[in-house]
């Protein structure tokens, strides 16, 4: 097609057109049409600079600002006809640019570079999502605390190696993901802080002749700083790798609730009972109730890495500055945003909707010797070397396992006769000390379970999560 | 909406809807619609299958047939509704089958459950697009040896680390492409032959309680067996892992030429020329012509080492039997799939439109020393022990490197200068063995670059490649 | 220091020394001196060859026979003395053999390169490991079958989604396992085809001039085919990537047990018992016994996925014919397969001592309406179309559920009226068709459940995996 | 073995010896050790508190902290006898101390887990190495630097898609490597700070009975902060993930570097020369000198985009609070800080060493029509869209690389004519337009390539770089 080469950025040294498979693994528009909003306020901002700078008239820039602005119109209306032959977001709306206003539209990518311009897009589109994304943060935060707040009071066995370990309160678990949660909020905002830098001004790799004020650009377009060195500017993409890790990193969080989730509603814990509204059944058997959304986003794990694995094989190697490899820099991008908002925005209300079932945590906390340690460190207050007083237990819980029974079910003499040797007096007292709740409320070291402690760590949470209350 | 329950293959049992955002993390329609060829097939065979064992009538098959019949015209004249609420391709099916052919439609799912269903639809789709992959990798071998032919005497310098090693036929060098691609190949038809297994009769995960045969589906469907184990047919991935690392090796083969391509193709090496068909140009410096095929191709490796790091992410630690992260294999297997088809078919024209510029491989070849093993080979058949030809010929080219000089332009008594100590007679035939064709021709080890060897290389490339000629 | 250049095997062309850095990076000794073996064998073979040939003396072959057996001896017995400067095993294997039989050692390497060298190496070493990796399968199935035989009348609750499904046999789930483990030995007799051809004789990358047999030295090697393209045979690492990929599927197969015996043991679920031979305890908590072991094999999963994306990354984009980024091929090999062995040899004895408390399973196939499809079967049976049967079947549950029952306890009257409108006829046999026993052994259909199934299984898997028996 | 129940820190409750592959799979002993300094520094901040704490006695704390330093003396002296029935480094130091003094050494373990015990040691071995890792990046910025300082003046090709773009100054080159060591550092100054939070008082995974201060721990220890929750504490390795994230990116940088040293070395390029002690030869090629530096460091890529994978993998899914997977922490950080230190201690002497060819940038600035953006600006200055000063200069490049001519060999005329219908006036200035220092220093856009802008940010960067001075 004579048009392929017409409608080009860059058809004048070219003879032929391009070949039809090129064309269509070259445009990029399937999905950088995306990033329709950033290119526009983009050029709005590099068109001001231009006419500020006194490298387009005044008369220009106002026909460039009116042209963007229906461009812009144009394509939120739906009315964009969008073709692999103009490959890309930028060409889109350069084209139709000149065909609103004419002849200044060729003025606008003066001192520019597709090569800065789409570094200025694919960037400012990462601020944006991750504002989003930090907000989905918070909500999820929110959820957890929302829910924890209601389960102060409820002990459940806490695991180890998916063994039960000792008692803790539900709370106390559930805000363990919001510190995690926390974390992910600060990687991000690190994150976005070197995202947060303007390439604009750049170039196709070397500055340019014109006398451009990139830090302007900059400022206009909410950027907190600009480029240091051309080169890197247009063959950075640092920021989009970094920004796949935060979100993996998130995804793997939300993985191991999701994991806890559905081992928490399986018949044989039952835990938890999830809404209908976030389960599903079975096609052939009737009785199902499936944990799908939590198999979904445990699931989607794997995207999530492989995004990760995938922007960052395509950056291995690449001499500067740009190179086409790094056309492969948005979809992974973009994939790994939707994955992780659409995880937080089920795992949120799938939260709130979620049924506790504290008879089977109250039941689940008397089996399994949880309070095995109680005795050990009853034995160790009471002098006994840590190690000793361990290895006493151990005999206690063999014993009392052999006759299914826990070990508060013990004798004075039995629990005595497991001690011999070890020069410790115990007493009625020993009875206290092996109860779950006793267990619970004597963890008041700083970061324990102790639901004093879960309450202060409640209160500051809500503090911090609800700042206008 | 009360239509999100009531549309389901699985009400019964749920009192609540689903929520908006679960239907839409839950909704795989959006991609699995492109399995509904299959789904049609399979579920052609079972109704058929399911008459013959004398689970459904006669006639509500043939009304079932001639539903299905219909329901794919009008998925295919691209009259189907689809709609997250149906969940996925069974859903939209089944439905609307039902809405054709009322009652009869219920007894379809006799015997079968969406978990057999679905991987059966997966593995009809991964054997017919492995034998479109088959077709891809043979024209692009076509495409690699029909250049090859053209170049039997265009001597190249060979490179190891880069750096010029020994010179070799352009030839050989394209045939070393041609033996990857046989090897792929090799690795597609046995995994083709690992995912031709019906899972078709294991329903849910434990077989049914219906009088299948499983077998007869599994061949009129095209399968060359059936599964042994229901729980493992329905939870059993492999085929989609596997098929994604073929696909991995056969893009990572294309990255190697594409690297090589772009490094031909630089001003400093000027090697080959690509057409403008497989070219862009610069918006902003007139001068350019880039490679962007080769670097898209390059690039796209990430995306498809991310697709397999995703499947066995998802796989890794699954209990039996089907889980719902399973639904997040059809997107890698999809992607990786459709990357390494373009790439192949953008690969096998851009090489039929590549000049080679033979005069740039010529100029290449008389510099670097290429010939040095042929004065290490010359002294070692003259009886030095190959250490010592190898050092001696060191001393040589340090000599005429000083000199700016090449190996060709040392004297005779320079030459045994720099070998006085082996107690080898060096004369005129030295100078013969210095030449690039001799050195090519001399290495005629099978397997070896000799163009006699080449040429025969070809002919059995020819004869396997276009068996019909 | 003047020793590191001096003992190089390329130092003619040098002046100055290596830096303590790059040797330090550069030198390959620490991990490929396990290869000795197979260099030594590959030496020999290619010595023999070269007397064969007339390339070399009778008396020298001897020499160099007599020699190499004497460094094999020595490195057996822990002489070798390793050194980095000595870079990598076949410069320490040449070396010393040059200390041992004097100059003819120098005519070793005739019409060889280290290129060719290493790559036949790897393969042998690849080659040696697969045999062993598919003994170690066998050892796993045979361990499976072994404790599936004494399983076949223990029924479980059959999962899907981690919530019960369908009642199952312990046997039928282990068996599950076993066909994975068939499907990994097919991948793996095929990965180890490809990886039998011999790449000797291809020289540095070119062939050589000298009169080689490549095809003798692959024969008397034990390799089942011969290279085709020098260039090709030097730079091909396919079989390191796909002899990874293979093992990195068994580990994910692996995983998936793990995870599942690591459910299995906690104490909600208690199906088995893992003994104290494959357990570990707690520095803190007396009552401890953690399924290390299964968690270490899910954990490891990471490390040989790690080892996969490792080498694809390395291979991406790599030019023709050698480059030193190859070097980073034996690490993850040698890593994957160390795993992959270790996590078999942990697995098979840990399932050989495992205790299976049948008491839990029955007591868990009770609840959780796991004979709801029997329901439904058994109303489709009598002509409801399945789909209205399911509903009338979730109806029941419902009404069950409500009142803390099983389908087994409503009575004919409630179960009627769930079903009202289906016009189907209900009598006292439903009851029959709600025992466990009875949904096991109707799922009659290839591959389903039925303990007649299962025992034919059984019987075929042992008469494949004790052969000699 | 008796021994091995009996010396393990948890044996009390068990009947039954470790099975030997349990033992070998379970130790971690053999990559823990390297936490021997860590561990001991853990322990006496513990046991200072213990005493403070008034949980121990002085005496029994006085001698713990000396028979620490006497293991700590004893491991650093290597008569530590390492035994894999001690699993860990934790046992080893624990029942040396016990050897040494006796009963106080059980009182040690008072209030702690070894869950909260490795976090610590490993948290305390990544801010060491994250600090060593800083001062690497800084010496390899300080390379960069000196040898930029070097070459302000040295004009080559800038390349884009490696084709020859606008003229860059080397300098400018390499700064941009400097800015992508800026973001690494702070990226990793970010990790450390959430890696600098103390763990040690979660004790198992709940807190504890005994009145620990944590707070006085973590800063006697280091440490900025100390844990929030105790669940999160020991089960928390986001801190693992990310420092090999941030080793990622370190590496791929260097990959990036690696291959335009590769890539400058070829006689193709010929940009640079390494040194002979960063290069290597060949075995069989005399004349070969190879990047072997360069490949590995690219190569290297691999090991540690894997080992991110690896961790990431584990960590999946994985319910709360410790597993046993966790344990595939620590190789992957060790290898990957392993690496990547290597390479930075390659790469700066390697840079140091650098000989650059000016002669041979000039040659490759003088072809490749660099200047033509040069003449679409002076186009566009005098008044032409730039979208069509940029077809006119593509219809003069094309006239020109038809008669093998540069831009700049173009008469007036000819250009006129190239122009015709942009009414633009073109005069003898356009040829001072054309020179490669005024199209380099004419880029005086900040952060462009302008020598006077390069000078100014090599000051900055010595400034930065070299405080003391």
């Amino acid at each position: 097609m004579a048009e392929s080469k017409q409608h080009k950025l860059w058809g004048g040294r070219f003879a032929e057109n391009t070949h039809q498979m090129m064309e269509r693994i070259n445009a990029s528009i399937d999905f950088d049409k995306r990033l329709y909003r950033q290119d526009i306020a983009g050029s709005k901002a590099h068109a001001a600079m231009l006419a500020r700078q006194g490298v387009i008239s005044a008369a220009d820039e106002a026909a460039i600002q009116a042209g963007l602005d229906q461009v812009l119109a144009e394509i939120e209306a739906g009315q964009m006809a969008w073709r692999q032959s103009l490959e890309d977001i930028h060409t889109h709306v350069e084209s139709r640019l000149a065909q609103i206003i004419g002849a200044p539209a060729g003025r606008l990518h003066t001192g520019r570079s597709r090569n800065d311009q789409v570094a200025t897009d694919l960037r400012l589109w990462v601020l944006e999502a991750g504002r989003e994304l930090d907000q989905a943060l918070a909500e999820y935060q929110r959820a957890l605390v929302a829910l924890a707040e209601k389960h102060v009071d409820s002990i459940m066995p806490g695991y180890t190696h998916l063994q039960r370990a000792q008692p803790v309160v539900l709370a106390h678990h559930l805000l363990a993901y919001v510190e995690m949660a926390w974390r992910d909020r600060g990687r991000l905002a690190d994150c976005l802080g070197r995202a947060a830098i303007s390439p604009l001004g750049a170039a196709a790799l070397a500055g340019t002749t014109f006398p451009l004020d990139p830090r302007s650009v900059a400022e206009a377009l909410g950027f907190e700083g600009v480029f240091a060195n051309s080169l890197d500017a247009v063959s950075d993409r640092d920021f989009a790798a970094e920004f796949i890790f935060v979100l993996g990193l998130v995804q793997v969080h939300l993985s191991r609730l999701a994991e806890e989730l559905i081992i928490w509603s399986t018949s044989e814990f039952g835990f938890v009972t999830l809404s209908d509204a976030f389960s599903t059944g079975s096609s052939i058997m009737p009785q199902k109730k499936n944990p799908d959304a939590a198999e979904l986003i445990r699931g989607k794990t794997g995207r999530v890495l492989g995004d990760l694995v995938g922007i960052l094989t395509v950056l291995k190697g690449l001499p500067l500055a740009y190179n086409k490899d790094m056309q492969e820099d948005k979809e992974p991008v973009f994939d790994a945003h939707d994955t992780v908002m659409d995880c937080l925005r089920v795992m949120s209300p799938m939260l709130a909707d979620l049924t506790v079932r504290a008879d089977r945590l109250a039941q689940a906390v008397g089996g399994g010797f949880l309070n095995a340690t109680e005795l050990a460190d009853y034995l160790a207050e009471r002098g006994a070397p840590f190690r000793l007083a361990h290895e006493a237990t151990g005999r206690a819980v063999r014993l009392a396992e052999a006759g299914d029974r826990g070990l508060e079910d013990l004798t004075l003499d039995e629990l005595r006769d497991c001690c011999g040797g070890l020069a410790v007096d115990i007493d009625q007292t020993v009875y206290q000390a092996l109860k779950p709740e006793r267990a619970v409320d004597r963890r008041t070291s700083p970061g324990g379970t102790a639901r004093a402690n879960v309450e202060r760590a409640l209160k500051e949470a809500r503090k911090r999560l609800w700042p206008e209350a």
